[in-house]
């Protein structure tokens, strides 16, 4: 979304600096989607095309294993999200808060995604059930939540 | 974990700097549980205690509409965590990657867990399923997961 470009109903705040804790990307997220319009509006872990996972050094070593998980779930940063409102106008209609939804646009747009494995080629790891931009970075690889 | 504390079999890289993007804290998460010893291995979303999540300003107006979820996605700042383990020793056997773990213990110590809403008191939200210290700083609240 272009950082001026507000719908009718949304509302912005005056937020505070993003300065309590900073991050590293560890590896780039690579989707058939270079453009936002062509973006899923979720991913299918199922029947969604192959994506690749590409680890930087020096956390390679760090898939250690990761093979014996059939289901991870990624995080990765929405850098081209705007991160000041509080409430949003989706296309669906109605206004509602962001924390009601699983927009990119939020304080802090980390997405989380819940992917299939595929398969491991060295340093990177291919899923199924991404629906973000090629290029994206990528932020944390874990095992799914336990479900209950 | 203390920052010198390793196990054998783990093992640490030279993290590269960690300034590709910051975040801001929203809020804070109270729980029941003062030191890491205390912490449950996982959270309870049926019969765990209720935390409360306290959301700052100006991010309250945020909450808009949450009440309509009953399972919500929290992710939080594991603030006690060292950032510079590839393979990690747990207590349960064996030396694995850090990506084939939910440690706090990665390159970025962001935790997400699925939580059940109990209620909405103002700017607070109750929630059962969370299995963190007191005072935990917040970085966003979700819907969770669609599920296919």
């Amino acid at each position: 979304m272009d950082q001026g470009d507000i719908r009718p109903g949304e509302v912005r705040v005056e937020a505070p600096e993003a300065a309590d804790a900073v991050l590293r990307f560890i590896g780039t997220i690579r989707t058939p989607w270079t453009v936002r319009a062509d973006c899923r509006r979720s991913g299918d872990a199922e029947h969604g095309p192959v994506c690749r996972i590409e680890v930087f050094e020096p956390w390679v070593a760090a898939l250690a294993g990761i093979e014996r998980h059939d289901r991870l779930e990624l995080l990765y940063w929405m850098h081209q999200a705007r991160r000041d409102l509080v409430l949003q106008s989706p296309r669906s209609g109605g206004t509602i808060g962001t924390f009601t939804l699983r927009s990119p646009v939020r304080p802090n747009p980390i997405a989380t995604a819940i992917v299939r494995l595929v398969e491991v080629e060295g340093a990177s790891v291919l899923v199924r059930g991404l629906d973000c931009l090629d290029g994206t970075p990528l932020l944390d690889i874990k095992p799914d939540h336990p479900r209950g």
